[in-house]
């Protein structure tokens, strides 16, 4: 437990340093290496990310939000063990694999359609779509207006999350790789319906107890989601800001889409019934995450 | 299997006469009455039902959508043991559920903010609402024009579907209510860590086969929805258009939502490629369908 706290003091130092290096101020490194570190996306001004004008800056927000939505386990095991297991652990070859194919599809269709220079448009892109995967929520610039493909893969990226055991939030890799495994055996027995498949994860068993609260906390995630649109529909808000704004705030993330709350707008000009909506949204995001790490920890996460 | 076409026959030629009695030319009758039971949704008309200036023909349809919306295992009870199981069931029960509830939800809206009349209101919400939750596809009206408050109801109930073992698609009541029950288990498991409880559905046990092709279904077609919303953005199709587009074909329902697709317009003006996917998605959901009834038939619906 304490090697955590120090893995995620070094992650945060670390982030300072290469920041204020790169040419931020003390303050503005302070603040973004804090809510970089957090995946919490809070930034000293409304332009976020976008008020600073260095490819090094942006590029070095994405590898410490990708960090940072790692599990925390894997940064205690290269402090005591010396091993470093990132990129054998399923999960995290999960993201990267996630974060790799999002930023080819965006940054070749702003290349193709936007005329945008390469090096840029993989830059733009990678640092977007990384900041609402990680549910960070840092924005360099509004990507709504870089065409339709942009707004249904961003829109699909709110659900994302990063890795269980990290800070940051969402549904999480392991729980859509655990389904894609059911999807696996379900393709396996209906060709060999006498196989006999164990479930693993990571080289681990998985018990009916993890795939019983995966699904159940995608239930839970669903009505949460389905009430809080109802009500911000029912203050007046079209269907995109109900939709994608519950979504945001449930899976901790920070901007939706619309011109409300787009990564360009805020959520300020929505009335207290909506706001008190999206609270309940963010607080019940993150206890869920708290019961299943109740639930899971000592069975699931046991090295 | 005999008596099923049988129930099939009697329930499109009870919906015939009923049509007739109540206004329509034969035609009309029987066309509306084979795309009714079969909660296909095809009409005469571009207008579909809001040709029919008659409530009581609207309620007849309403009627009918639901009866093939249920499992048709129970027409054969009916038929054959004189046992009316309908209200015992615990699928049909929650079908009724949902349409009620959602009904309420518009049908209130509409007598408030749109100061529509309360049998009209009701006679609309309810229509609109069968049909897209049983994936029949009818329209009596655009519901678009109804406020914010529809939209967001209308995008999710594309999502819902009748019983399973019935003519419509989607993803269907019994999945829902088998999430739910997880949901439940943990919460008790929550409280009590030591209980023990058995998962049941409609009073029989649910094997963890009928959990895991449930789950992997869930998944397989999150995976196709996200692909077939990207190919149709790609073809330059706005967000709305695109993942309601994919949402309705692989769902089987019908209309999607926003200018182009929603109840009042159709698919015309789509690219071939767009046509191409969406047909793709139609057949996809289909036979996701048909796969989950091999898996299932003889273990879930065994009597």
């Amino acid at each position: 437990m304490a090697m955590i706290i120090y893995a995620y003091l070094i992650l945060s130092v670390a982030c300072f340093f290469c920041f204020w290096i790169a040419g931020m101020d003390w303050f503005n490194a302070i603040n973004h290496a804090m809510a970089t570190v957090a995946t919490g996306g809070f930034s000293t001004s409304d332009s976020s990310f976008a008020q600073f004008d260095s490819l090094i800056i942006h590029w070095i927000a994405i590898i410490f939000m990708i960090a940072s939505a790692a599990p925390f386990v894997l940064f205690v095991r290269l402090m005591v063990h010396k091993k470093f297991l990132f990129l054998s652990d399923t999960q995290v070859r999960g993201l990267l694999k996630i974060i790799g194919l999002t930023t080819l599809i965006i940054s070749a269709h702003l290349m193709l359609s936007n005329q945008m220079d390469p090096l840029r448009a993989i830059t733009m892109a990678c640092f977007n779509l990384v900041s609402i995967i990680t549910t960070t929520g840092f924005a360099s610039g509004d990507f709504q207006t870089w065409g339709q493909l942009a707004w249904v893969v961003f829109f699909f990226c709110i659900f994302i999350g990063g890795c269980s055991g990290s800070t940051s939030g969402g549904i999480k890799i392991f729980r859509f790789q655990i389904f894609g495994g059911l999807v696996k055996e379900q393709l396996t027995t209906a060709i060999h319906p006498k196989a006999i498949i164990s479930r693993r994860y990571n080289n681990k068993l998985i018990s009916s107890e993890i795939l019983s609260s995966s699904v159940a906390y995608i239930f839970l995630f669903a009505i949460s989601w389905v009430s809080i649109s109802l009500i911000l529909a029912l203050t007046g808000l079209d269907m995109v800001t109900s939709i994608t704004g519950s979504a945001t705030a449930l899976m901790n993330v920070g901007p939706g889409l619309g011109n409300v709350i787009g990564p360009a707008g805020n959520f300020s000009s929505l009335s207290d019934t909506a706001k008190w909506a999206l609270s309940a949204g963010m607080l019940l995001g993150r206890l869920e995450f708290l019961t299943l790490i109740v639930l899971f920890s000592s069975i699931f996460w046991r090295s």
